[in-house]
């Protein structure tokens, strides 16, 4: 896979895409990453990338034409056709849905803008997604393709090797994780449930499903609607419902 | 403020902390930001910080000591109540509110696992939040904590200058974003609305008004069932669901 980002603060990116999993894929050439300032694309003396509004108010709008230029000047000698995503509050909510989506793709172009506006001409006539990584205000659009970046290149084929191979994880099961426990089995008093210590392989399967559901039941609700639950699970979330009257 | 960051991975913070806004925030020191490798708070010969599960299973989980003494550590000759801080995907979800709920405290502590579990014992008897920055999969706490740390930092007093001041912003105002534009206002042949070049400020507040209600509308349709509307902000909406069939 290959990934572009165009950015005026290409230094972000430097300690992120240098460190654990996305230094491991790109040695691995698992993909290409490759900051770009879009800032080089700005064709007027003062290299000015953003403007005045049109019809006045605060803050700067970033132009059109660096953006544009900086895609082409990408795309050029590209046979693949690729995504190109907008950073912005405005846009689609990033799920691990949208990341397998994504992860199916040959070449990713993120756009990120810093406490700016778009000039509303790249939403409509260049990217092909806008998204949201949260619902909060970030500085600029950097800190949410790092974020998309990593939840995309962990996914890609021989990127997680055995040593990282994740705890079971949260969402792609549908239920939330349960407790884990490590050494020291009493640590300053606190203690290893001892179901945990006792060997029993299927006690301890049991123990993890409830575990997992209760901590569904009662921090995530919602992800329980769309649950295919057994006839025991329904059981024990009867039992939570009962223990907390 | 005081931030500390607990974290296998120092090096992951060093683009991100030392660009844009938190670098201009430690200059005027409105925040001070300071990463710790746990690791150096493992009391063994191999500096080991994690350990196998009990119970068996796939991934390894993150051993108590390590993380409790680091802790101690920061907080031993503070006078203040910390807010200690634990990024995971069971936590709660992060939002605008809870990062002006943060941006009150005096000093947070930010606890970052790496494709690994955390013992139980440090969810339970040590941190004060469990927070998700959303429904997707990362490698790390690390890209979860910058997301933090950047929406919380920027609403302390100071931080923003008049030069930084936002566009007016999605979500503080309850609505999404209108449209922007800059020159120029003809680019390939793709205009900018010919009311934003009129000169006429009520006309043009007007259209933001009705363009911000429209993507709302399209986008984000939950938030408009909190938000107050006016009558006219009504028979827009009726416009706009007639547009729609």
């Amino acid at each position: 896979m290959r990934i572009d980002i165009l950015t005026l603060f290409p230094n972000m990116f430097s300690g992120v895409f240098s460190e654990s999993i996305l230094k491991k894929a790109q040695e691995k050439q698992a993909v290409s990453l490759n900051v770009i300032n879009f800032r080089e694309f700005a064709d007027n003396k003062h290299k000015t990338v953003d403007d005045y509004p049109y019809g006045g108010g605060a803050g700067m709008v970033l132009k059109p034409e660096p953006i544009f230029a900086a895609v082409e000047h990408i795309t050029k000698n590209s046979s693949t056709q690729p995504r190109i995503i907008l950073l912005c509050p405005q846009g689609e909510r990033y799920t691990q849905k949208k990341a397998e989506e994504l992860a199916k793709e040959e070449h990713l172009i993120f756009i990120c803008g810093h406490y700016e506006g778009y000039d509303e001409r790249i939403r409509e006539h260049l990217v092909t997604d806008e998204i949201s990584i949260g619902d909060y205000i970030l500085t600029g659009g950097e800190l949410g393709a790092m974020v998309i970046v990593d939840s995309v290149v962990r996914l890609l084929p021989g990127v997680l090797g055995n040593e990282d191979s994740p705890v079971q994880d949260s969402y792609s099961c549908g239920l939330l994780e349960h407790p884990h426990y490590t050494r020291p089995a009493d640590f300053r008093g606190m203690k290893v449930p001892e179901v945990l210590l006792s060997g029993n392989h299927q006690l301890i399967a049991e123990w993890r499903e409830k575990e997992s559901l209760r901590r569904t039941y009662l921090r995530r609700p919602d992800l329980l609607a769309q649950y295919p639950l057994t006839e025991k699970q329904k059981k024990w979330l009867e039992e939570f419902e009962k223990n907390k009257r």
